[in-house]
Order: structure tokens, then C-alpha cells, then sequence
């Protein structure tokens, strides 16, 4: 990759790697150090960017995922870029801005969270400007701003694992579908704190293998057994009396409740409550403002080729068609609570999250 | 392979290869002819087996496989071993007789159709002896029994295929779940003659991929749209309306209407009848008269280790736990009907078949 180096994990402590935001973007030594996502979990790798340049491309070339460490990875490189023109002001550095937003903003030019982060920056460097302040100064105003904001999503995520691992019982077995992300690792470290004995069991999750590689090492990490299976499994697993729990993540939470989550998760949830088996969502922040309802909703269809393959091999026959809805959306009927930084709501109340 | 060679095919008609039991295992020529199944459906390639060693060693190998083509093909391997000995009589006719049937017997011990086509071949062997035949007789009587195995079991799919597609309507979308086999394609062609349009969507039934492959490959050579989705899709489909009945076969059914199928059948099931889409089991030659009730299937667990790959590429992290139960367990109320040769039935009313 151009302009990008290797250098050793950046995680000393003995925690699991996803469990802090840190542990995969960080800004150090004049440098953004991110997480190799093309490599982990096999291979635990850091990139370094000693340029916005080189974050943009990162975030193209998938080196990174994620919206929330896109976002931040982004952030982090608006400031370097200021870095690299201590002395820039007036009007000069306000040209230069735009062509800085303007180039990390083309990265993933609908990433809903990239944007709000990127506007923030931007608002903080036209106040810094207005202000009379040099290139230097909105560089170290820019990375105080990330820091703050990495604080604030690892403390989010924390207490939404803590505020679920208060509904967990001790001999759970919860199964999950796809990465719940760092939420799903307090969830399990916090039950641990309470000496709550919990047994994961996770999908591998097609055509992506997010359960098989995320979150199956994740929660090894967190020394919690894990069993994998096959998605056709958790039926199974629930009528059988393997599972006592479901839990999964959200992409987006509507203010009426419903719950819009990796394809999946609508067959576990209904088969779920045929069993009468507990559905919680991982809400992180709580629900979208600006989502209503699923109006604002549209599934996307990814490109039907991945349905194909299976970590780039073909799998299926030539000449036929296929389909990659990649979301789907469950009612507020088929959720138990959805769990935030805030408390526990029930689906309905979602909107409550925000008063 | 020790002792197989490869010859071209010998489908000779333009039909869905896997619809007729003989496009898969044939006596031809003092040779027993075989679909390789390891190539198929990339490939279609047959191996000859010139003795009943070499059927066997195909069997081991899974050169062939499904429960009915092993039976088969070791059934067409018992008249080949009587024509390489015409001469033989009385008791060394006897002996080699019983050599015969435990070679081929050790090639499955648990193969329960295998047990049922060599007791067959066994009583007509003991039949002959008793008559004072020789070993070139037997061989004739032998193939002639298998000749007739093969038009039964084929005369069962289509007829089980024919009374399933009166089920369907035009304009039907039909989910299927792991490969139904022959009375699957027959249903479609069946549908054809009748001028109904019916389009099937597919799983790709992990971890073995029999979806995307056997079953895609089938339904693409009737003619019949296919398009595949993953194991994590059919809730969606279902929710969206983008299906209208669900269709599998069953490796067994119970005579109080249990259907075991394929792992993910129950989900699917569940999920089905939330949305009031009919299930239909394609039943071919009706319940297992030894089957009662579901106390005396036992769920069986196959390697873990398959689930954490992909045609033999690694999709799973290392140092997690796997489980793979290969089958499941539908309960008569999620079944609308069960299809058999004979006519559709209640679930409940199955046993009926029998009558």
C-alpha cells in the first residue's frame, strides 16, 4: 500500500484488542496507527499514515472498517494535516481545510458518521480561524476534539455491556449474530466482574464471516467459552435448549423501535420468541434522531457476487443468479430491550433514551 | 483412485442430469458406471469400477455419495463379483457370496438403505444357491434387481414431484433449503407441463455448500430461475414477501409426522409459519415404518472442524470450540403437508402413506 509501513501492536495491556478504540485508531508520534483490518484477526498489524493523504487511502482500501474508526481515523488525519502547516492562517488555511474535508469526505462519500465527525472538525477549524489561530494551534484543537471523542464512544460502549451484563444470569449461554463490537466484550467482561458463568455461541455470519473472525476471537479474549456455528444453526440451538439468550448489535434503532441489524437477525429474533428466549439489543447511543420510523430506512443490496464466494473462493455453481440484502429490520414485537449507555428501554420507548 | 478410470459422460438427453437415478449409477458394459460427485457439478465426470473391490473403494473414497446411489452402486458391485465367477456353485458360491456382501457392508456399517438393497441382494443370492444356480445366473438376476431398484426409485420421485407441483401455483417463489434431490427437478419440470411459472430461490447450506451447488445447478437446468441467498437470508425473503412456500425433502420422517432434515430446515419452518407460508415436505416413498416416533432418531454431530471451513479454506479464527449438528427436527404443526409418490398428507395423518 502506498505510503503506508508496518510496525508493532500498539495494545500492551492484556485485554482484548476491540474492546478500546485505541487498540485500533490511534494518533502517536506525528503519526495515525490503525489496525490492519485486512489482517486481524489472523495477523495483528499496525499501519502507520504520515499524511491525511495516506488515512484517505487506508479507509479506501479497507485497511480500516468500521464507521465509528473511519470517522475517527479521519479526524485524527484532519489534524495531521494542520500539523504539516504549523505556520497557515487567514484565508490560505481556510482554503486548505476545505481541500482537506473535501478529500477525507471522499473516501466514503455516504458515510453518515464520517460526515458528522468531519463537520465537527470543520466547525472547530472555522472558529479557530476566526479566532486568528495558526495551522498549529487547530492541529492540537483537532486531535483534543478525537481524543474526547474516542473517550466518549469507549464510555458509551462500556456502560451498554455493563447495563446488559446486569441482565445476564449466571449459566447464560447467549447466542449472538455477526461483531456486536466492543459493547458485546464489557457485556462479558462486566458479567465476569459479577461472577456471572456466561457461554457464548456465535454465527459465522455469510457471506462475510464476521462471527467466525471478529467475534469469535473477541470474546476468546475475554476468556468466555465460545462455540461457532454454521447460520442455519441457531434454530436449532434454541429449540434444543442451547441458548438461553439472544444479543445482538444495532446498525440503526428508529425512535418507534424497531431494530435494523446485520441479515439474520430477523429469523433468530422471531424463532427467538417462538421459544421464548430473550432478545436484547446492544443500542450503544440509542436510537437515530433522525429516523422516525423505517421510512428513512432503505436495505441496501450489496453486490450479489459475495454471495459466491467464501473468503474469495468460489463456492457456488456458474450461471446463476444471487441476492445480498445486507441488513434486515426487526419489529418492536421481536425485541425484549434494546440497552443503551443510559439504562435499559424497551423497544417501544427507544425515544426515551433521549430525553 | 486405485482402479477407476474416467470415461465421458452418459447423459445422453438434454435433462437435468441429477433427475434419473441412472445418470448417476449404471451397469454398463461388465463395468459399474459412476457420476464423480467430488467433481460435480464443476465437472461431469464418471469413474467405472471394474470389480465390486472398486465400487467399494468409491464408496470410501465418497467418489459417490447419497444414501440411495451408494446402495445402488454396491448393489450393481454384488452382480459384477458373481459375473467375474460364472462357474461358481453351491457352497463356495455361498462363501464368496457373504466375502462379497461384507465388503461391501464394511463400506458403511451404518447405512441403513446399503443394509436394506444387500439383504435384498443376499435373499436372491440364497434363493439361487438353494436352486442350484451358478454364479453367472445370479449375476443377471442381481442386475436385473437393481434395474428394477433404479425404475421404482425413480418412478417414486417423479410421482412425489408431480403431486407437490399441483401444490404450487403460478407465479409461485419457492424457498428450498439444502439439495431435495430428484423429485425436486421433477416438481419443476412438472410445473413447466402445466404452464405454471414458478421461481425458486435457493440457500447455499453451509457448511457444506450442497445449495449453491447441486441444488443451483439442478434447478438452473430446468430451466427455472434460480437466485441463491445465504443461510441468514430466508427470514428476510420471508418478511419481504419475496417468497410464497417453503419446499425440502426429509432424510426421515416419523410415522406421527416429525420431518429430520437438514440442519436449518426448522428455522426456516418457524419463520415460515409466522408469515403463513405453506411448508411442503417432499416425502418421496412416504414415513420409516421403524420410526414411530422421534425416539428413535438421534441427532448426529459431525466433525466440528467442518464448520470452520469452506471448501476446504480456513474462515475461522483458531483456538474456538465448533459444533455442527447435521440434521434438525420439524414438528408436525409447522408442516402443511408431506408429498409422497402415494399423495399429499397431513403430517399428522402420514402414516396413512402406509395404508
Amino acid at each position: 500500500m502506498r505510503g503506508v509501513i508496518f510496525m508493532t501492536s500498539i495494545n500492551q495491556k492484556n485485554e482484548p484488542l476491540l474492546a478500546y478504540l485505541n487498540n485500533t485508531v490511534k494518533y502517536e508520534d506525528h503519526k495515525v496507527v490503525l489496525l490492519n483490518r485486512r489482517l486481524y484477526p489472523e495477523e495483528t498489524k499496525y499501519v502507520t499514515c504520515s499524511s491525511h493523504y495516506e488515512v484517505a487511502v487506508a479507509i479506501e482500501e479497507m485497511t480500516i472498517q468500521g464507521a465509528i474508526v473511519i470517522a475517527i481515523a479521519a479526524g485524527y488525519g484532519f489534524g495531521l494535516a494542520f500539523e504539516q502547516k504549523p505556520e497557515l492562517s487567514g484565508d490560505a488555511l481556510k482554503t486548505y481545510a476545505q481541500e482537506v474535508y473535501d478529500r477525507l469526505m471522499s473516501t466514503r462519500p455516504t458515510g453518515q458518521r464520517l460526515k458528522v465527525i468531519l463537520d465537527k472538525c470543520m466547525t472547530e477549524v472555522n472558529t479557530g480561524i476566526a479566532n486568528e489561530k495558526k495551522g498549529a494551534e487547530l492541529a492540537r484543537n483537532l486531535t483534543s476534539l478525537m481524543n474526547q471523542e474516542v473517550e466518549d464512544a469507549d464510555n458509551i460502549a462500556i456502560a451498554c455491556g455493563k447495563n446488559t451484563a446486569n441482565l445476564l444470569e449466571d449459566g447464560d449461554k447467549v447466542l449472538t449474530h455477526c461483531f456486536a463490537d466492543s459493547a458485546l466484550i464489557h457485556m462479558l467482561l462486566e458479567a465476569k466482574r459479577q461472577n456471572k458463568e456466561i457461554e457464548m455461541y456465535c454465527t459465522e455470519t455469510r457471506p462475510y464471516f464476521q462471527g467466525a473472525r471478529l467475534t469469535a476471537h473477541s470474546i476468546k479474549e475475554t476468556g468466555t467459552k465460545v462455540t461457532l456455528v454454521t447460520d442455519n444453526m441457531p434454530g436449532f440451538l434454541m429449540e434444543q435448549g442451547m441458548v438461553t439468550k439472544l444479543v445482538t448489535a444495532a446498525d440503526k434503532i428508529t425512535l418507534d423501535g424497531h431494530v435494523c441489524n446485520k441479515i439474520g437477525t430477523y429469523q433468530y429474533a422471531v424463532v427467538a420468541q417462538y421459544h421464548n428466549i430473550p432478545f436484547y439489543v446492544l443500542g450503544y447511543e440509542g436510537p437515530d434522531e433522525n429516523s422516525p420510523n423505517t421510512d428513512q430506512i432503505e436495505i441496501e443490496y450489496r453486490n450479489a457476487e459475495e454471495v459466491f464466494y467464501a473468503r474469495g473462493v468460489r463456492t457456488a455453481v456458474e450461471g446463476i443468479n444471487g441476492l445480498y440484502p445486507s441488513f434486515d429490520i426487526v419489529t418492536p414485537n421481536f425485541v425484549d430491550a434494546i440497552v443503551t449507555d443510559k439504562g435499559v428501554f424497551a423497544a417501544r420507548d427507544i425515544s426515551q433514551h433521549l430525553k
